[in-house]
């Protein structure tokens, strides 16, 4: 394992409410890379206008952010103790039916897709749906274009039989960006043994969730009961194939989630992992509340045992080496990723 | 049985390279109606352009075509000699993910949709899918709405769980508007007796396919052969629930076929029903090659014995009646259909 003079600590998933203190708070944290989401619903225009929001974001706090589209910028990140700001879709809508646009997204920067969000999508099924027949005819060209030009298959939201075959059809290791193990708390967003094993035995990556509904007890969940967790999932698949996955949607009002459950598929009301009394956003548990709590769960590991450099592949090693292996065209060298 | 001045044909699907040449031979076959598809693949915007090319025909050609929206204008078209034009999506492409298009498509006239072309849709799978898992969660809702705003479901390109579930979801019949039975000819495209009785039942409707992939030696098929297959078919699910649905795919370029079966889904090329070595549109029956050639079918259901009030019903009376049912939003009265 490599040594670095600063800790690389990287979030595989977050999706705030944007703002100058959250990316300071990022610093404050030492956070030297996310995968940020930055559509759950939208099509391939809209999309593209949000990249354009974050264009300005990058330009007005070029002091604390900038846009990663490699492993390298994480490590730039680390030196210059900024954050790089990763891309990724939680559903596969920007790329409509249109396989040539899994190309263009990775020319924008984008470097992790979903293949479906809770709902059945054109190429994978998500977990919400009753019944899941595994990838689609779609979803094993775009897997294979994916693979190609090195955007990451992300199967956080998909469900079981759609996971597994992923994982096979796909020539690179996929990830799941953010979810817990279902033997730890049973949840439809939670990863069974099967997929677990599965996705660590191909180089995958977990990325753990800090997000109530994926939490035993909720919000009330402990931080001692969550590494707990972590040392048993480390056990099952290896502490190599673990990271972080916050899942952090800090500031959000609740019409947000409102509409990542909804979107506009439906006329009734989805309430997703909440219910009808319980409609919001879930409060962060006290021990993760942004950007500067990683500290915590690393501290936590520390005391239930795991070595210095087992915390520090926790903290990032693992991602970073993820993004070295996975973010660049296949076949090709690293010096021909633009 | 209501009975009319002139012969009443309908036809429940053809997707023609449009003409003066091919809207006259409609008038001369004494073709009252046809339901023609205006959309595989594409998307809301790309579908408004295909109708603002619908309205440039319906201008030149006012004298032959116009718009049909109910059963009066079939009627209408019969008194008058020309034919009304319904329109319909072989997919559910042109309402993205968003169930509010749903009433859109039908205030710009769309009385048909199905809910998957040959692959997974967001609605429901498709007939080339290895597993069909059934109607969707967003499937349930948009079935829901089209039976709200007078859009009727087509499944005829559907896989056969998803059909049935369609057809039992559905407060309102649905069609399968152009294939034929399994009994007769094993096709992917072609249903299963489960599947007819339970779309006759649930009183819908089946228009047999004269389009040669879905016919017993396709091209070779002999008119007898063709009209030998309606009278088991009228003998199982009832002379009421059949009509005509050509699948008439006239003066069509090779790459239009193309097209329909790869969309822009896929890197690798698919041939869907033909094959590498006959890729293009296969050539019509010596008996049906254009809309002056229904005649042909009729007069060889009366010589099976059919009576002249079914072959009417056959004709285009069934359809009419579907129509009637069908088209205006639900619980309003027929005045109020707009």
């Amino acid at each position: 394992m490599k040594t670095f003079k600063t800790p690389i600590i990287i979030d595989g998933l977050q999706y705030n409410n944007w703002s100058e203190d959250i990316f300071r708070q990022m610093n404050e944290g030492g956070v030297s890379a996310v995968h940020v989401t930055i559509c759950y619903h939208e099509d391939f225009q809209e999309m593209v206008e949000n990249v354009i929001a974050w264009n300005r974001l990058f330009e007005e706090y070029s002091d604390l952010i900038f846009q990663g589209r490699s492993s390298d910028d994480v490590l730039k990140g680390a030196d210059e103790g900024r954050t790089a700001i990763i891309f990724g879709f939680q559903n596969c809508s920007p790329i409509e039916d249109n396989i040539g646009l899994v190309e263009i997204c990775h020319q924008l920067g984008v470097r992790f897709m979903q293949l479906s969000y809770n709902n059945q999508s054109l190429l994978a099924t998500g977990c919400y749906e009753e019944d899941d027949p595994g990838i689609t005819r779609m979803g094993r060209q775009v897997i294979s274009e994916m693979n190609r030009v090195g955007l990451v298959v992300d199967m956080s939201h998909s469900a079981a039989r759609s996971t597994l075959e992923a994982i096979e059809i796909s020539s690179r290791p996929i990830a799941i960006t953010h979810a817990n193990p279902l033997f730890w708390f049973d949840a439809l967003r939670n990863k069974s043994d099967d997929v677990l094993k599965a996705l660590a035995e191909s180089g995958g990556i977990l990325g753990f969730s800090m997000y109530p509904h994926h939490l035993k007890n909720k919000s009330a969940c402990l931080l001692e009961e969550f590494c707990e967790m972590i040392a048993r999932t480390a056990e099952m698949i290896g502490v190599e194939r673990i990271g972080m996955g916050s899942d952090l949607c800090q500031n959000q009002p609740d019409r947000v989630v409102e509409w990542m459950r909804n979107g506009t598929w439906s006329t009734d009301r989805d309430f997703g992992e909440g219910s009808a009394k319980s409609a919001g956003f879930p409060e962060q548990p006290e021990w993760f509340r942004d950007n500067r709590d990683f500290i915590n769960i690393f501290s936590c590991l520390r005391r239930k045992g795991f070595s210095e450099n087992e915390v520090k592949r926790i903290a990032g090693l693992n991602w970073l080496e993820f993004f070295e292996n996975s973010f660049a065209p296949q076949n090709n060298s690293k010096s021909e990723n633009a």
